[in-house]
């Protein structure tokens, strides 16, 4: 029997695919010719969760490719302090797929009100979040079932890395994104024993990536505590050595998706090996193959992967 | 016999005292004067480990007092990737005790070539990172021989809540700060009996924080790590709701330094109770006595709270 999941992340090409022709991929082109006319200094992402992660890998990407300052806002300025963030001339990006969590829309809203030009990326059109704006890309990733989001964290990223792509004229990162849904669908083909035998057992992990892997370490960091309850956490490679070093003992499992030297006291493990895209596209290609991995570690745990117990598909947070 | 770390924690409140007389002042009056004169819409906060989670607590502050957006840097950008960001009109944060890690000194300077107003908060005046810019602030805290920053992460916090509050004019806040030495002092009499046990035997912590109390979440984990080997993990009350959730089972241990309901699944302890001071500077309130505990957690482990075995004092990080 197949899971929801296992189903969504094998959908994950064709939902890329979907962005790069037909209504999104014209969304996208306006919010980055808005976005490439107003030439702002300043992104703000608003985001929770896995959306959160995606606003991480796409901060990165967008202060690599030019000297725009990423700030990720927090939640509770909006939802709780009711302030308005001086924001004119910023650009501002809220993601959510269901686009219906009371702070996401709080805090959009006060980037709005604050004179950002909001961008809104979601899987939802008409949610509250999509109506907090008239730039909205509904990345079209379709119904996920699965609470554990995984089709519409890549064509979230996919989506933003378009915009970026587009505002900045970064060219070859337009042909790397173009190439991806073959590309995804390759990666979803590569074997992760080592690492879905350590998902399947572990009850600790530390994930590591830096810049855009960092976004995707700190996404595969959550879903190892949604889908196998593990304890996880993701660092980049430098904070880790600021402390994090001091509990690595006893061969702590670390998932190392920079492919840096192991860390001594750990058992490292690196993603399957595949060939380079881009490297503001190829950490994706490292997320896919771990997602199958991942389903799998929960369903070998005796763990339901559609459906973790305390969770439900929509949170609703302020 | 008693540690170094022990003696410093009993000096916050000298150190925390120091910072409302003398040279530390002065200089801290200058930079909130000229942030003032400035008016700057955005807040970049350059720091790494405890540095960082100190600029957590002042982002929230700051943001919570004024419209003011709050940015962490991504120090690669600078370090990595030598972007220099977009930051005219904006203000710096540097923060760091040793002000020496190449990574923390590239991204101030590039903020500063940016044409961000910098400021620096340092224990180590002379340091690279203090020669970035004229408006440095020497926290004072004299020095710590504990590799775990403990003083100098409460002096940080304390220095920047005056800088905020003479920036904002924010007299409660203010008031407040000049409160802080005694209230420290009292606050390190409190018992931490339920959280030094938990502290002393755990392999696996969630602390939750929410606004400053997150900074304190943050730090609190890093130190677990860093002094008791125990897996930790800072979360915003809300954030938690997203997906960790799922791995609270079995008594999981969780510090809520917002003293909310305990999570279901869990074993939910809160700071010792005490007097509030204002809703800015009570975290540090809840830190000190914890601090005390996690350095008899350590010791009853037979580590040595001074000396992490893995960590130095100064991480030199690019």
């Amino acid at each position: 029997m197949t899971s929801h999941m296992a189903r969504e992340i094998a959908e994950i090409p064709a939902a890329c695919a979907r962005l790069l022709s037909g209504p999104a991929d014209e969304a996208i082109r306006a919010a980055a010719a808005e976005w490439r006319a107003l030439d702002p200094p300043l992104l703000v992402t608003v985001g929770r969760g896995s959306s959160d992660h995606a606003a991480t890998y796409l901060s990165y990407a967008c202060g690599i490719v030019s000297g725009v300052i990423p700030a990720s806002y927090p939640l509770s300025l909006a939802s709780l302090h009711r302030q308005e963030p001086r924001a004119a001339g910023a650009a501002a990006l809220a993601i959510s797929q269901s686009g219906s969590s009371p702070d996401i829309v709080a805090a959009a809203t006060a980037m709005r009100d604050g004179g950002a030009s909001l961008l809104v990326l979601t899987n939802t059109a008409g949610s509250p979040l999509a109506r907090t704006s008239e730039q909205v890309i509904d990345i079209g990733a379709r119904p996920e079932r699965a609470v554990a989001a995984t089709k519409s964290y890549v064509a979230s990223v996919v989506a933003g890395l378009r915009v970026i792509g587009m505002w900045h004229e970064a060219t070859e990162l337009l042909d790397a994104t173009e190439r991806l849904p073959d590309a995804l669908a390759d990666a979803l083909t590569r074997r992760t024993d080592g690492i879905a035998e350590v998902l399947g057992t572990t009850d600790r992990l530390i994930v590591v990536g830096r810049g855009p892997s960092l976004g995707v370490a700190q996404e595969l960091a959550l879903k190892s505590m949604e889908l196998c309850q593990t304890t996880a956490l993701a660092f980049s490679s430098a904070e880790i050595r600021h402390g994090p070093m001091q509990a690595l003992h006893g061969d702590y499992p670390v998932l190392d998706l920079e492919r840096g030297d192991p860390l001594p006291g750990t058992r490292t493990l690196h993603p399957p090996e595949r060939p380079s895209l881009h490297p503001l596209v190829d950490p994706l290609l490292d997320l896919a193959p771990i997602y199958v991995a991942l389903e799998a570690a929960a369903r070998a745990r005796g763990l339901d992967p559609d459906a973790p117990s305390r969770l439900t598909k929509e949170t609703a947070t302020t």
